[in-house]
């Protein structure tokens, strides 16, 4: 299982200490490689896109994790920690503009460089889920994490 | 970039030619190999995860795609189609029971034997949009793809 970067990321964020949890407000850029380009039609249609990237500042994982959300190991599945045993990265993010072969976008939690795997079109009916449990993060102080209290966020239950 | 099997997926469909497109309402077993078992810590007390896994039968590729969907090709990246150049697949499934390295869960597209990549916890603050454009998704026969006509999913603008 071999994986091949299709793209590069452009990030404001050019180192990890820098980049804020969760720091997702910023505008990034997307370069789709020259013979990717063509897998790109029609996809101006869609306001979100699922952008799968390689951690690739990733350092070795433990199965055991702690964050900077409460002072509780949480096993690695249970988190969103780069440090996993595939470093795979996942963000909903927003399609603001396409120029070619360039998605600018809102919404990536990626640093500068990172790899581009793979781009899928966000499909509300198989993609967004309510009426949501979330576990250990419910405990934690939620407005820390996503800026808003958990009584904000109506999709969670 | 190489990735390794953290776990294996048991599926009621065999073949993909039995697996009928978004066929996600059957319940599958995720096996996750004894070696990972301990990042699982605290996944319980997600009610849905991201699954990510590899697409092993994707075959090779094309950067037009046509779906069942309608007649048009589609560039690969406006699609779910299992043949892409990297064969990542994902799923946002419910998790209804664990046991010990297995989980229950239901909302998985993928066949018997598909190897597991990564397990992360839904939080619909980052993973759930609303107000989303699908493109041209929402010009087929929605009712087909989703079992729901347009109208019924209340997360599409």
């Amino acid at each position: 299982m071999q994986l091949k970067s299709i793209g590069i990321i452009h990030s404001p964020y050019k180192e990890r200490k820098k980049c804020p949890p969760q720091g997702r407000e910023e505008i990034c850029w997307i370069e789709v490689f020259e013979e990717y380009k063509g897998g790109l039609k029609d996809i101006d249609g869609f306001s979100h896109l699922l952008l799968f990237y390689w951690l690739h500042c990733s350092k070795n994982y433990s199965l055991l994790v702690k964050t900077p959300w409460d002072s509780e190991p949480h096993g690695v599945f249970a988190t969103r920690s780069p440090n996993r045993p595939n470093a795979l990265g996942l963000s909903v993010v927003e399609l603001i503009e396409r120029e070619e072969n360039k998605l600018k976008v809102k919404g990536l939690d990626a640093l500068e460089g990172t790899p581009l795997l793979d781009i899928k079109p966000y499909l509300p009916p198989i993609d967004s889920k309510t009426k949501v449990r979330i576990g250990w993060v419910e405990r934690t102080d939620f407005s820390k994490v996503y800026g808003k209290t958990i009584k904000e966020l109506k999709h969670i239950q």
